[in-house]
């Protein structure tokens, strides 16, 4: 498996640009006022699906032969992924199959089989997704579109650096500070980190996981990849990886500044901030970089930071919760 | 009181572009399959004060000659024109006084302090917001930016048409059919008339309301100004209008296709829909529009609409009733 260029990214961004929105870069008075800096906010929860794993779907299924997409695709997903590849391979009239938890919220279960995706569930304590995957690829001859360990999907993860980069206005992008973002597997950290290198470098860039699912933060300390607990929790549905994805964490390890975590009050004071003032529905996984810079965990002393929002799949009684 | 050109409308986009957000224009699957045509939404609930009242607020205060900046401006509002004119007038150092009803969402009426406004409250029943305005006038010399009666604010509004136009799909803005958007006093439509009869004098303009206050529904019937009963209740604070404001109506009358009218039980129902599926938060009065889309009230016959989706400041418990 390549690491992927930031040629690839380009290539990327022109090849979805038909299929994805290309989210609008939000700037917070706010937020700004609060952090002491200029703060950018690249809502990616208004994505289509709900989720930046779009882009990377796309971009998946899109570098597929003709004999491939004939087989169709596998992906095994807590759930954002699962619902991007399901949308996806219904566009692009491809046969898809998505493993995902049993515990995954119902509006993604859902939202696959609304797509005419085959779902296959499991159970996050006793099962393996990957193993479960394996079987389904040995059976069928698909194509297995893993969530992190593609050059495909981490190349188009990095167009949403690329167009917050973009859209900055000049003064403030010749001196952006600092990108943080959510972090699961790794894979969109990843593919930012291929665009920021490229066009950014001095641009600090931020991983933000929740407390109970840090293996980003601890394998960054000891310089391997460290494994979170089986028994983990958090509202978090989006972010429970079970290790950092090998080639993200490849991609990574060099080039992230910092991974720090949150814990999930502080993810629902940040969902609560996202619809009070930022009037925008946040999923508890796409929240936590802002709920990073609303713990004071993300000082700016004056300097100017993007932050992503990167899902918006949520059930709504967790919303509520929030709320409450 | 001079109806505005469309000239008018382009000079207010320029004027207005450094302070506002150009709200993205959103595709919606669900919506266009579900109302048997294409669907955009142009979500004005994330503008800035999230309204697209800011635009007017910005064009009728950047208006002003220096001597009238000098003695501040004074707006009676529900709420969002009031939250507007003070963030405006905050941002351009001019000292505002806003008139609210005793009864606006609490939300609006701090942010309205929060930008350093004088805030005067009165009572809906029993006292006429524009009696008070009058007298603080007289007492102030400051200027009045009423939030219909001013071509200034007029010709903001209808960029969010213009913006809308532009960014639609060539193939879409050459047969849009149907131009739907929230009518309260009717300012908005009446700007975005301007725009729609300049450049695109075959789309459809449906003016939507709130069933209790269909003043401009009995309006356009009668070819005269109509009120609403004094005791009309709706949970679509920022549609409760007394009448048609004089100058959007002038403007409605002969440019509005049709008006129609929405019950509270169907904006509930709407606003659950911005949540769960288009992610937005979506305050009552800023969903009407969506709300006729979604009870069948704007049947398309495969022909392509803009929907205005014009603001977002509700109060959390209203929001969590419209999840209940």
């Amino acid at each position: 498996m390549a690491v992927p260029t930031f040629a690839e990214v380009q290539e990327a961004a022109d090849r979805i640009a038909p299929y994805i929105r290309r989210t609008p870069l939000l700037f917070s008075r706010s937020l700004s006022d609060m952090a002491g800096g200029e703060v950018w906010l690249k809502p990616e929860c208004l994505q289509i699906t709900g989720s930046f794993k779009l882009r990377g779907a796309f971009n998946a299924i899109l570098s597929l032969t003709p004999e491939q997409r004939e087989q169709g695709v596998i992906a095994y997903s807590t759930g954002n992924h699962g619902q991007a590849i399901a949308w996806a391979a219904d566009v692009l009239n491809v046969n898809a199959t998505i493993v995902m938890p049993a515990d995954a919220p119902k509006n993604k279960v859902q939202k696959a089989l609304a797509k005419g995706a085959k779902v296959v569930q499991y159970d996050r304590m006793t099962q393996s997704r990957e193993a479960i995957g394996m079987q389904l690829l040995a059976e069928t001859g698909a194509t297995l579109i893993p969530p992190g360990d593609s050059p495909a999907v981490l190349a188009a993860q990095g167009t949403v650096a690329l167009e917050a980069l973009q859209d900055l206005p000049a003064a403030t992008r010749n001196q952006l500070a600092l990108f943080a973002a959510p972090c699961g597997g790794g894979g969109m950290m990843a593919g930012c980190n291929l665009t920021l290198q490229a066009l950014s470098p001095g641009t600090r860039r931020v991983a933000v996981e929740p407390a109970a699912f840090d293996d980003t933060v601890r394998s960054l300390a000891s310089g391997t990849r460290e494994h979170n607990a089986k028994s983990a929790q958090s509202i978090c549905d989006a972010l429970q990886a079970v290790t950092p994805a090998q080639l993200p964490f490849t991609i990574n390890q060099p080039l992230l500044g910092q991974a720090i975590s949150v814990n999930d009050n502080e993810v629902l004071a940040a969902m609560r901030f996202a619809l009070e003032d930022l009037r925008l529905v946040v999923e508890p996984g796409g929240a936590v970089a802002l709920a990073a810079l609303l713990a004071g965990k993300l000082p700016l002393h004056g300097a100017s930071a993007v932050i992503v929002l990167s899902g918006a799949n949520v059930d709504m009684p967790l919303l509520v919760q929030a709320l409450a």
